[in-house]
């Protein structure tokens, strides 16, 4: 890894894959078909797109019972934490509808509503997590949001991953199809035969799912499109290399465009990680992404002192953050741009990634400049509460005309003045 | 007014005007220039779109004091009043950072931060509305934004509606800038000489506006693109024709392509409201708007009961709903779909385009059954707290690496172990 003095202004901005001209009309034209023949476009182009011939597209019971035989108990039950863990992390997120009363009578407040109806998105290969499930999943459960409706394309075995339905199941979801791409995103957003649509789509998926997530948006809802993932850590002297080194190589190994950057006050202690990282990037699994990722976005930043150290990493605006420094309490509070922020040794980013609560649904590409992680917020809704009392209006009935003709709007004074002339 | 029984479903959706292909090339070509250019490009269209020839875009405290000596002082109180009410909802609305105690301690949380920088755009001609500036910068003022810097187009004058500048100072806005349309956009998107960039741009304005704002969407943030505005009463016999009509009209006043709709439980206050609505209408001001917008998307709804109206309302999903029955508080806990809610006879809707306090910033054309209005979130972003201690890694950190290694991500599994290995 290159070592670099701080020069003016530091980002990482990689571009977005917005897609190609030709991947957005295949998309339009996959909605369209899907709109229009519903079921039996879904059979066609799983058929075409996952090589898989379905008779049914909902996963069945037996189907979730299997995958519970199939996997290892130690495994479930670890889902099983998780998915505790998460829940109760997310259930201090919980707002409650309230109501004050103001001057004169009336009564203003906020009601909070779940959203009716959610879809999350899984997607299928490699990148079926079960991880990603509990965190999409969990978020909307917890918010009371009554229908949670799965989709997630098959495999060749005409079924779902054993850890993806346990997951599901775990989390609480009652409803899941085999069907994936465009064509689950469309049906999702406008229905078909046996697939009622639904208020929003979450999740993760490949450029297809992006893209078929942005034309139905509008009509209905959806979660932020993420950009590959990033780690920034900053350390002071007291850090060790080896673990921030472990840090750094275990976001790179997902994306080849992942980046992971350390910011550091110590010579030192960048010396040694750059090191580090040569030395256990060697023997990955996944060694080929981890280099590229490295090699492409990787970065260490040399600064003269913590407050040069923290102006890198608010210009940065991480995706996740350690805070691998003396007394990373007392950072927090300089901290104005970050998705997670993980504090101290042994707050590993894994243990955000997997355990510990918080989602691991966050803002990448220096979006936490104005986003945050997916939370119970966004499956719910607020509505206004006005009630104003006859005192009330007659004190300033004549207030809310007289602006009302201020901005040339007649009828609007008419409507206040109605209830007294 | 027709009136119409209530047959399967019922909704009022318009198509939303996603401009031409012609719009698109233009507003891109525009955000390129500015770019490029910086404000010489603000000056050049500013010069060719408003017909004005500027010298200086920034509004001076002359210009400001000025507006406060054209207008006449009881409009000044009015708007000085109506924003201590919406600074005082807005203040429910803050949510303070948090922490707790996890097992083993632990300390897990959410820091609350309000974003650095926010754009606000104003509409110049007959939509520079005060109560719109209000209502799109008290929020963020709220929130803690440092910086709002505010923009409009400026008249023939050179400079700004005297309503515009005043409420915009009322609510704190310390930086205004003449110039409006996709060039506004792209100088608060990218930045230049003179106006640094923000970090989300929200308010109201025409197809251009909201074509450069989807435009640079991703680099900043933006708000909703709101739709035309719409009102549903849900009424029994005990509401007043006379009443209910005129705030329908206030509705659909607002833009031929509004929407006002009664559901009702009786037939007789169908027909009187009918009648009333006729009578009402013929010496309206913006009587050609009104009347297209009842003809074309205004209905009246009779209904067997309160439940089957209150069904016809969650389908509707209004931007406004009022609730004129005997009982309207009883009602809440049946509306799942509305962006504010009206209740009993005081709480005509322009007392909440106003005056009361909540935001007159709502989810349009159905959009409430999954957003929300305006609000003091909209201007801050959370980041997620993870302070992981000893003990708990030490607990845990075979089951993180198992979960790792569960989805294939062994680089993963070895940061946790690399803290005890």
């Amino acid at each position: 890894m290159k070592i670099q003095q701080i020069t003016k202004e530091v980002s990482i901005k990689r571009s977005v894959d917005s897609g190609t001209e030709e991947q957005r009309k295949t998309v339009q034209q996959i909605i369209r078909t899907v709109r229009e023949q519903g079921d039996q476009a879904l059979f066609d182009y799983t058929k075409q797109f996952d090589q898989v011939e379905l008779t049914s597209l909902k996963v069945t019971q037996e189907e979730i019972d299997q995958a519970y035989e199939n996997m290892k108990q130690e495994h479930i039950d670890i889902i099983k934490e998780a998915a505790a863990n998460i829940r109760k992390f997310h259930e201090k997120q919980l707002r409650e509808t309230w109501l004050y009363a103001d001057q004169h009578g009336s009564v203003l407040g906020q009601k909070m509503t779940p959203l009716d109806s959610v879809g999350v998105y899984v997607p299928g290969g490699t990148a079926a997590y079960p991880s990603s499930v509990l965190m999409n999943v969990m978020p909307a459960k917890v918010a009371g949001v009554k229908r949670i409706a799965m989709v997630s394309p098959p495999g060749k075995t005409t079924s779902l991953p054993d850890g993806v339905l346990v997951a599901a199941n775990e989390a609480g979801v009652k409803e899941i199809w085999k069907v994936g791409g465009s064509q689950a995103v469309a049906a999702l957003a406008y229905g078909t035969e046996t697939i009622r649509p639904v208020d929003k789509i979450v999740g993760p998926g490949n450029i297809y799912v992006a893209l078929a997530k942005r034309e139905v948006f509008g009509d209905i809802d959806i979660d932020m499109i993420a950009g590959p993932s990033e780690i920034t850590i900053l350390a002071d002297e007291t850090a060790i290399p080896r673990e921030l080194a472990a840090d750094l190589l275990s976001q790179a190994e997902h994306d080849m465009r992942a980046s992971s950057v350390l910011v550091t006050t110590s010579q030192n202690i960048a010396e040694q990680t750059a090191i580090e990282v040569e030395r256990q990037l060697a023997d990955l699994p996944r060694y080929e992404i981890a280099k590229q990722s490295i090699e492409n976005y990787g970065a260490i930043y040399v600064a003269d002192n913590l407050f040069q150290a923290l102006d890198v990493v608010n210009q940065l605006a991480p995706e996740h953050l350690e805070v691998m420094t003396k007394n990373p309490f007392e950072i927090v509070k300089h901290i104005r741009h970050a998705g997670a922020i993980f504090l101290g040794r042994y707050s590993s980013e894994p243990v955000g990634d997997y355990f510990a609560g918080p989602n691991h649904v966050l803002p990448t590409n220096g979006t936490a400049r104005f986003s945050s992680p997916l939370s119970v917020d966004d499956f719910m809704k607020k509505s206004s509460i006005i009630a104003y009392s006859e005192e009330a209006l007659q004190r300033n009935y004549e207030k809310i005309a007289a602006f009302a003709r201020l901005e040339g709007l007649e009828a609007h004074a008419r409507a206040v003045e109605a209830r007294f002339k």
